[in-house]
């Protein structure tokens, strides 16, 4: 049967050891989304054409966050990941925002949970810049979508289960 | 015409000031959903009624990411909180588990933040101790469900918006 | 004779007590400057009329910064600061970046360190995101400019020694 | 035209992509000065000379800070560096002590930051330390001096630009 | 019975809640002892007869690690500690360096664990800095010897119970 | 003369360059007790029995702090630890809990640090989570117990000097 690969014999939780793996470049893929009103929609996306404020800040919040996944996920191995990226995508028709982050690393292990955490933080920041006009933001839909490298080699997800 | 707090005049980021604000006990509860496949719950639940460790882990990463907001967001103020509380609720009919957390704090601004960065890296804590069974978890319905202190008095969410 | 405040008796470093020093608002302001080639200042300007990114990316590096400072400068009193304000002046004619901090707290000892900060970590942003154009960059001038609250009362400086 | 490499062709701030670069020994050598009243330099010389604390102090402050760089600067990577190396040397006749620090690394991209970053966080501690003598302590030249290794080659500064 | 405050009623870790605890002024003193090979011993003496810095670097790495615990021990709460003080005692006949912390704050609860904390990061610090010369060496005698302040009032340790 | 190497030649503290060492696979093990009343002990094997949260939250504490080592010990090196492990080992004849960490990694650079680290951090973790009900106890006995890997081989402790 499958196991929990951070819980040991024993049942305690322990750092995964990759001490013996292949420093390979790895990539992974995550993508969530931050519904809000429609007026809160348009003003990031006012000052985003004029300043771009909201998602800036957003962006190195996302970044700066990648970085500090060792810290903050338990388990995780430290890492000096070589590349994020975050990219935000205003949807009118559901007033949201997607955001979607990629991040890179040569390394023992990959970086699923950089990119997650990147896409989170991101989420946060819009909601923390924004709250006092929309209280009721939704974070949603947050997924691995891509996986490159390492053992287990490509993974795309089929999709958002809902 | 409403305005967000955190851009000024000129369009750019600042913190906003809090300096004159009165000191008020102030408590926020904030939710979410980790999805995943009924194989991967019952994995946690086994390994939860034996040693309660995937969420064992997971509540400690969410309390103490509660702490690391100042850090994490970047325009939020660092707070001294007093109280953090993670609760974990199996559902087997939607195969996830809620995550609640109750932060509170005597203080000039509240913890919004803080409980819903709570609640988000709990449940990346559990994707990440779960990813090499269930690669397609989803985290999903982060919200902020109650607020309570301030000049802004006490906030209860309409519920989920989907 | 004047003595230093953070060595005691035997000549070893510590934190200055400040456990009964009542609590007040205090404020800093810290300037300084990073002087480029016009070339540089030019870029980071066209591209801050259209997208505000250089200067966006260095104002949070510096708010976040004076957040830090109780882990960055070894005797300094973590401070829960309740605002931090930057602005950035270009100036053309010394082909610079001004960069002036504003930071307060109702808090025991006062927000020095924090807004020089702040200024600093500015500064050394523009420089990481300049670099690969312009490795001659200077950071100069960082300087207390003014101080307000606290025992001592209102500080004004003299202005530059230069 | 020459391009600001940290912002992409849509003008977002991203972190630079070094994945593919190749790991190589790396050196960077930053300088700066802090300028002070010269009954404030007597003072740090005759601790120094006793027990050293000043310098020793902003001496650690450095070398952590130079390990902070993944955290401080938003787009930096964040790097394991093998070697930082701080000296002070007090100069009586501008009335200042000036800072270097040489910081190594085996990696993928170079440690000017490290270096710059080093040279700042020693001068605000030293700031920190003496500010209740000395208010109008100014922190200036802060440049980067040499650079070695990686695809550009060595790089000697050709001196400060005043 | 006597039960664990950290665990609740279901036996789930929890911070413990001190939002209703008023603000008063607590001290706590811990203390504890790193023995060592006598030429250890001399070589950290002779040094710092000159220098100070195995024990300056120390006392700085102390000060700091309780500016920390918040981060460190997942249920303390963040407190801003208002005054630390490292004390290092050798004792040649032990052949050792007894070290002890004395913390003090204004809050609503103890920082037992900041002096507890303070006094093995500076016990690890010489660990470090010796280990190139003496591996054998043995952190021991980690205890809380006096608190004051908050409902519980003053304790004082009946000593080390070996 | 045996020297310290973290002190060079003219006695001030820095980072030993360790640029041009091999990258090879090195293991540290360190050892630590918790001397506590009966009663304590029994406290917190019946909760481990039932959920295991003091030694789960020591457990998860140790590991984190395994990764901040390079942020504690002012100069040791910031490595990218691949494994930890740490074990508890209740004795009642002692009435105490035996701690056992065991670190690895690919670096230039041992990790006898992280494992003292973790051994302390999770001693302390288990003081701040019976202090209420045990002030008295006694951290003891932190040792390196085996190092393996690098230029200077195996290394097994001969046991605890007392």
């Amino acid at each position: 049967m499958t196991k929990l690969t951070h819980i040991d014999k024993a049942g305690k939780a322990k750092m995964v050891d990759v001490t013996e793996k292949a420093v390979t470049v790895r990539e992974a893929v995550a993508a969530g989304t931050i519904i809000m009103e429609p007026d809160t929609l348009r003003l990031i996306r006012e000052n985003g054409m004029k300043k771009g404020d909201v998602l800036g800040v957003a962006r190195v919040a996302g970044v700066m966050a990648a970085k500090k996944v060792g810290e903050l996920i338990p388990l995780c191995h430290p890492l000096s990941i070589t590349s994020v990226d975050i990219t935000f995508t205003p949807d009118e028709g559901r007033s949201s925002i997607d955001i979607q982050a990629v991040v890179k690393v040569a390394s023992q292990t990959g970086v699923e949970m950089e990119a997650l955490t990147a896409v989170s933080v991101a989420a946060l920041t819009i909601y923390d810049m924004c709250k006092a006009v929309d209280r009721e933001m939704e974070i949603s839909g947050i997924m691995l979508m891509e996986k490159r490298g390492g053992k287990s080699g490509e993974y795309i997800s089929e999709g958002r289960r809902r």
